[in-house]
């Protein structure tokens, strides 16, 4: 009987996983795509480093043309990460007419584009599953399974880092910073956390999400992006009491022909489907013209997880292979990108603030929204500790960003505004 | 350029979002398909009725000869339901070399290795999306998403208008029937709800998940079924205290090769990501060994959310003719049916009775469940209203269901026992 012989670039995380997962699964592999499949070689960087994980007589080696140009690999697997290298590997693979099958959301949010078009010139597979929400297979799921439908909204937590803080955050009403320290101690964290905390590993994926969902070529400029550092115990005890939920979201919005794409900390009702992915648990909800609300939720992360998402791009470039059709699967976008204005893009927002408590200063901060056609859906002004100052809390009805920043501007000039605490974005209504 | 033409067989609920999404999304089919598609011909009762969708050209006919003997009809969408007759139908389709999409969860799970048998001679698709949880793309996310990893649990709440009675009854604390009527009055449930509130409708979508899901031929009559019809405002109530959160669950388990398929009323912890999909929305929870737990959320049924499936199916067919492979992607099942034995079934229970309010009566009771070695997660007794009587509402550690069987039958013959009340599987721990 043939074998397809796998290369695998990388053996750290989701390497290992995909080694075990092909290992253990090798009857259902054989049972799918009709013969044995055995990872041939493996790109590493240190040929002497212990193993967790048995690599079963693959061959190690540092060198990356050792992979590359054995004819008898049908396949590369990329899960080394990294972006110019990396992509000169992928370039190289796909044109010696190597599927690839790729974990790597900062490749895939860059170029993308690029790549999938080298694949298609050369006929073969080039697939992402797992650069987007781990183990679930969201992708395929928009291509396949709402192919049919019109896609005008995603909004997802697709980063399982932030997550975990803010579940955190809120369940114990503890700091940022604490609670950092605590998923840096168990993992959930890594030692430098930026790209996760500043939103940029969520702007990556919501990209590729974009592009795919809205079949346009989104890049990762066109994300507009906000992190949750700055995020308050105070913030997240207001939220709670106006029945809402702090998650960092990303949102991708087409309306007519006209998207946005963003991520940043947004207030969503108790009762939204997404309120409830606590932890590190990642789900993207979609929403269609026809199916209207769908969610797909799952683990955004881990070993095994990323590696099943792996395995199954695999195993539809095998079935590919066994029917012959492989790189012929592939859409360009329908649409060219257009990007909302600032005029275009719709949302409610909540804002808190610190005032002087006198007379007159309530009815000054009003008539600013007022100025900007924009009302309130709930108002509270509080008493501060300080005696001379009030904290305000309010959620506005729908703004458009511009009118909202103008507002904010304003209200940075007002005299009586002493400071001006937060501001997020809001999705939908809270029935409180 | 060349024409795709359909042949729609029924054009009720379903078959007229059918009609809609075609027309509608016209252009995002011939972007994805390569050509424009048609609705040729639609086989309808009566010729005369009046439609509330434009049928745009499309022949009209009572005959279905009429639409099977047309050389120039590629494809078969099939939404009349039926079993009998219209699987007759689709097999004169399958051997003209029609591929056929079909909604029909009734005919899938009685016939459905049978005839996709008959479309694999025939080098024919068929493809049934829309059977189970009408816009949730589960059947694909089953077959290619998770292609690589072991499912060995799935668990559903695949009926719509049983998670709305079970919602509002939980939500108002009203009964049943009151909940039922008012269902019904807001179109949430049929006239005559037999199917739905027995928990049929529930064990045919079962039967179709767990057969793809674990790769093995589930009948109909595999599975276990218990309804809702008996489950009271008082059930709900002890749950709510108790940190469980009652819905129709459909579970299918696999344990080394054996497998057992049920659908029954269940308790699942408050925080068990099915215990928040409400009203008339499904979800499919799925566990693989490697991805972990995932969960597939939408609307279940409506015009177009099912019909969104259905178009999204003939997408994947019209694909597969472009490139030539249809009904070359099934797969047949990997493994024989084992069904797992009463002793093999493990579960815990809720169980809530009346019994004397004498001394010893709880030790005769707590101890039938010891001589079957089953203990107790929690136990409350409470006073009657009769004073004689007291209440008992327990939940057990896991039982199989052979000794709870048997704890049952010993527990009717004690005279001391006056009523059992209700009886609950309950599937993991409220953390109350």
């Amino acid at each position: 009987m043939e074998v397809i012989s796998i290369g695998l670039l990388g053996l750290g995380t989701v390497g290992s996983g995909v080694v075990k997962i092909i290992e253990n699964h090798q009857d259902k592999l054989i049972h799918q795509v009709g013969c044995p499949v055995k990872i041939k070689k493996i790109l590493v960087q240190d040929l002497n480093k212990e193993r967790a994980v048995d690599t079963n007589g693959s061959k190690l080696t540092t060198n990356v043309e050792e992979i590359l140009n054995d004819p008898e690999i049908d396949v590369i697997i990329e899960v080394i990460g990294g972006i110019e290298k990396t992509k000169g590997y992928l370039i190289e693979a796909l044109k010696r007419k190597k599927h690839v099958v790729t974990a790597n959301k900062d490749l895939m949010a860059l170029y993308g584009p690029e790549l999938l078009e080298v694949a298609s010139e050369n006929n073969c597979d080039l697939f992402y599953e797992a650069s987007v929400a781990g183990g679930i297979p969201i992708l395929r799921g928009l291509i396949d399974g709402l192919a049919s439908d019109r896609i005008t909204k995603l909004m997802g937590i697709v980063n399982g880092t932030t997550n975990y803080i803010l579940t955190k955050m809120s369940q114990k009403g503890s700091s940022y910073e604490e609670v950092l320290k605590e998923a840096q101690d168990l993992g959930f964290a890594e030692s430098d956390p930026t790209a996760d905390v500043e939103g940029l590993d969520a702007a990556r994926k919501m990209a590729i999400l974009a592009s795919i969902g809205f079949s346009m070529n989104i890049g990762l400029d066109d994300v507009h992006v906000e992190g949750i550092t700055n995020i308050t115990e105070e913030d997240l005890e207001y939220a709670k009491q106006l029945g809402y939920t702090m998650k960092l979201i990303g949102i991708a919005d087409l309306e007519e022909e006209n998207v946005e794409v963003s991520v940043q900390p947004t207030l969503l009702p108790d009762s939204h489907p997404l309120s409830s992915v606590n932890n590190e648990y990642n789900a993207v909800y979609v929403y269609g013209e026809a199916v209207g609300e769908t969610m797909f939720y799952g683990p955004g992360a881990g070993s095994l997880p990323t590696a099943t998402a792996v395995v199954s791009d695999l195993v539809n470039v095998l079935k590919n292979m066994r029917l012959g059709v492989n790189g012929r699967s592939a859409i360009t976008p329908q649409f060219r990108k257009q990007l909302k204005e600032p005029q275009e893009i719709f949302s409610k927002y909540f804002l808190r603030m610190q005032v002087d408590d006198k007379i007159g200063v309530f009815a000054e901060i009003t008539s600013i929204f007022s100025e900007h056609g924009v009302s309130f859906e709930k108002i509270l002004q509080l008493p501060n500790k300080q005696k001379s100052q009030a904290e305000i809390v309010l959620v506005t009805h729908n703004a458009s960003l511009h009118d909202y920043e103008m507002i904010m501007e304003k209200l940075k000039q007002l005299k009586t505004v002493i400071e001006i605490n937060s501001s997020y974005r809001v999705e939908g209504s809270a029935n409180i």
